[in-house]
């Protein structure tokens, strides 16, 4: 719960940064004219967004302390089990809690007094330093949709998705002023060797992008893989000595880490890399069917998650993570932007804050298989609560689509949309003498209009949030121009946009060491599909 | 701003509302039930909501100062217009206002002095007292949309609205669990004349539903046709001693009232009937381009023709009423679901609470020509503020498309699935010994799952919102069922209510006076068509 990591953590190789930049900045600035131009958002790119307007809360004093004494009781009398880590176990043991086969039960406060040395804040950085984001406290950083196996393409076709749109999910949030991540897996590029996809999906980061990312979570090897091209593009030190990646750990809820995420976030803390400890909550299957219950197992499994880092690394970063969604009682069907996961995240916002830890939630999620009002409305109700939370760090907000099995092109730019309205409700209300606007009303008085006094042609290009997908013609225009749904304006723009991208610079030196790295390692194992 | 209005204004005939309602509970009650089997909201039907979970608030001390010290400063120094009205003018001069013409400038603190008798919370009667509704305090009342001359039909037509759709909109709004009110011109039947219609809407609020219901304001005859049929429904002494209609009252932004209003306004305040005063804004023409400036125009006007009703009648219920959008700087064309909006709405709930009026604004507003994703997201914005606002009335929360020029059947029922999600989340967080569901998480343990345990089986019904528009399916399982649409699903489950719709009873002998009523009013003037 350190305040000062900010401060600290540019310790290192300063000038690291600068290694990987040549011309970038010409380069992102033209990109970012282009998309405006291209429709897109009036705003510049912002690299993340500073809340101006106040979080919302859903849980009083009372309902805190009750969860939080349910949890250590959670924690203490049930335990969490860390599977098939030895390690893991014996850290547990020499911290002092009660390890019984694979069950770790923690005596009151151990976590707690773990997390101390995490970091409340810290900054995450890009290749290119203007888009270094910061992870915490007011902050919020929007990073697209991760992990789907499928996409719904530009011609509307759901089918496996290939390398070929992982790149282009990666140029389109590169691409979105209100998109400050490039993210991690924006779809599985399932045309690639299992275990050799992670090299790809990393360098396509790197390459096509110049904003911050994740890293490979599905074996620790893969994870050092990512470490090692991160110690290429930004330096050995400066990776020692700041965060570059950010990654998400998934507890396997109820109360288990499996090896495979215990394997990956012990290379990511040992190089001081951000982990996200997320339970994976659809509840009604993986907690209870109730909002206080399932907090009370969020929260267990986050202390012991989190903590867990802090005995690999004191003072890696760490964020209290929460997926949650709900299922159907009727047929079991996940389902998504309902009442309930949202009190659940409004709830772990709070949990987290009392923790002093950087939180996850939220997005831009839904069940539906298509961008119609369904997916709009779910999505809707999950990313408003998203901001309002007072979330660090939104995963998953633009392009998910059937309760993350599909990323979508189209609503990808349909979320980056909103992304870029949330971003302006954030900025909250102007009060300044301009914004008070006092002459405007005086100029123009009773019975008249504000279209073309003054104070209205001084403000004309700042004055409202221009939607890049909303069509406010009047109907007879909407219908002379083909009557076309916001989904199908998504996927002209979602085009628009494709072609219009340009790479941002890298320098050769360190692209060919990235490729030279990558080939060497792709040579080293045979493919594996499963 | 008298808190006592809730107990004295039952005052006159309790036993009125009996007259009215032979039968009406178990047509009702079966109404409710097959609503919700033919894919209904799990919850019973509930008068209003009451919120559990705290307001969202965007302005601080200062900033709500600085608006309402700008407020005043424009009453007494710019004015408001109310036009053509000598009884009005003669009514401020009386009170000590400054009347120069037709404009009215008002001396610091009037308005305020005089608003002193208005009552923050009332009571809106409804036939069925079982369907009363709270008007402010902690009170959320979801209304339908007001005012469109189109309606998109069940066949996908975009023509002018009949009588025949009103009446569809106002059995719909019946039979929707979550809508809590009938609303008023839910669409303008223009096969009747104009002069004439009036009695039609109000008959079919009153014959077709028993849920709370406006009244006509578009000519102060036609506000007193309503009165007198509220008299034949309700019984004389019981209208003049308490609520039974609620009035829609738009200021003519910038700064104006006419004659029509202000006639309107007269007669329901004199009645004891309540008058929503709503500044119809969008900004950048009838308010500055700012949210704060149109912050305070909007103050000004209210608190004007606020305090208008409280000349005409001390004690006439009031609310403070925000209509508010955004014009495209571009092309001119309204704008909805967009941040600003919401950030002035936000500010205009604490300036009512400040006030200690009840509150009026949001709704399910869009741009949308269709109910698509922009529709959707539009609207989700728009409501989502509406509850967190804490808002006590919200016209328009279902139906609205096409900037409120088209009520339609589809977007009406996806709607009402989005106002039944407010009001379960507005009940916030259980915290009993089963919302804690400790049981439930010693039972399942670590590594297993809750799908079985006692504590999900004894909340099945009750775990989750059930959304009767959402498809949670398997792709496969959708794909077979025809890759329907949310709209399409919607479209179906309208023509489902229509056909099970049962008209809830009304006396026979009411029955035939209102429409006794309604012949002689008719046969007493020619039709008129503008």
């Amino acid at each position: 719960m350190s305040d000062t990591a900010v401060g600290t953590e540019n310790a290192g190789d300063e000038n690291a940064e600068g290694r990987a930049r040549g011309g970038r900045r010409s380069a992102g600035g033209a990109a970012a004219r282009r998309a405006a131009r291209s429709g897109g958002q009036r705003s510049p790119a912002m690299p993340y967004i500073t809340r101006k307007v106040p979080i919302y809360e859903v849980l009083d004093e009372e309902a805190l302390v009750t969860i939080e004494t349910n949890a250590d009781t959670v924690l203490e009398e049930l335990g969490i089990e860390f599977r098939d880590d030895e390690e893991a176990l014996n850290l547990w043991k020499h911290a002092g809690a009660d390890v019984k086969g694979q069950r770790v039960h923690f005596p009151p406060g151990l976590c707690r007094d773990l997390l101390k040395s995490a970091p409340s804040i810290f900054t995450q950085h890009a290749r290119n330093p203007e888009r270094n984001v910061q992870i915490g406290g007011n902050a919020t950083v929007f990073a697209p949709v991760y992990g789907p196996p499928f996409v719904r393409d530009l011609e509307g076709e759901r089918r496996y998705a290939t390398i070929e749109d992982f790149r282009n999910f990666v140029k389109l949030a590169y691409m979105a002023p209100s998109m400050h991540h490039s993210g991690g897996t924006v779809c599985e590029p399932v045309d690639v060797a299992v275990n050799k996809r992670h090299l790809d999906m990393v360098y396509s980061h790197m390459s096509l992008s110049d904003k911050p990312f994740m890293g490979s979570v599905t074996a620790p090897e893969r994870a050092e893989d990512t470490v090692a091209m991160c110690k290429i593009l930004f330096g050995d030190e400066f990776v020692e000595n700041n965060t570059v990646v950010i990654n998400l750990i998934n507890a396997n809820s109820p109360m288990v880490f499996d090896d495979t995420m215990l394997g990956a976030a012990k290379v990511y803390a040992r190089h001081n890399q951000a982990c996200i400890v997320s339970p994976f909550i659809l509840a009604g299957a993986m907690s209870p069917v109730t909002v206080a219950g399932t907090l009370t197992q969020v929260l267990a499994e986050v202390l012991a998650g989190a903590a867990f880092t802090q005995l690999v690394r004191p003072g890696a970063p760490v964020l209290f993570g929460t997926f949650a969604a709900s299922i159907s009682m009727q047929s079991g069907a996940p389902t998504f932007g309902t009442p309930e996961p949202s009190l659940v995240s409004y709830g772990a916002a709070q949990l987290a804050r009392r923790l002093g830890l950087p939180f996850r939630t939220g997005g831009s999620l839904c069940g539906s298989k298509i961008p119609d009002a369904q997916a709009a409305h779910e999505s809707a109700a999950t990313l408003n609560m998203t901001l309002l939370a007072g979330t660090n760090f939104a995963l998953h907000s633009a392009g998910w689509l059937e309760g993350g099995l599909v990323s979508s092109y189209e609503k990808f730019m349909i979320d980056v949309d909103q992304l870029g309205m949330q971003q302006r409700f954030a900025e909250g209300v102007d009060m300044s003498e301009n914004g008070q606007a006092m002459d405007a009303i005086r100029e123009v008085g009773p019975g008249s209009h504000y279209l073309g006094c003054a104070h209205t042609q001084a403000n004309f290009e700042n004055a409202f949030y221009r939607s890049s997908i909303a069509d406010n013609n009047s109907f007879e225009q909407w219908d002379i121009e083909g009557r076309k749904s916001a989904d199908q304006r998504a996927n002209e723009l979602a085009r628009r946009w494709l072609e219009s991208y340009e790479r941002p610079a890298l320098d050769p030196a360190v692209d060919e060491a990235l490729q030279a790295f990558i080939r060497e390692r792709k040579d080293s194992m045979p493919d594996a599909f499963s």
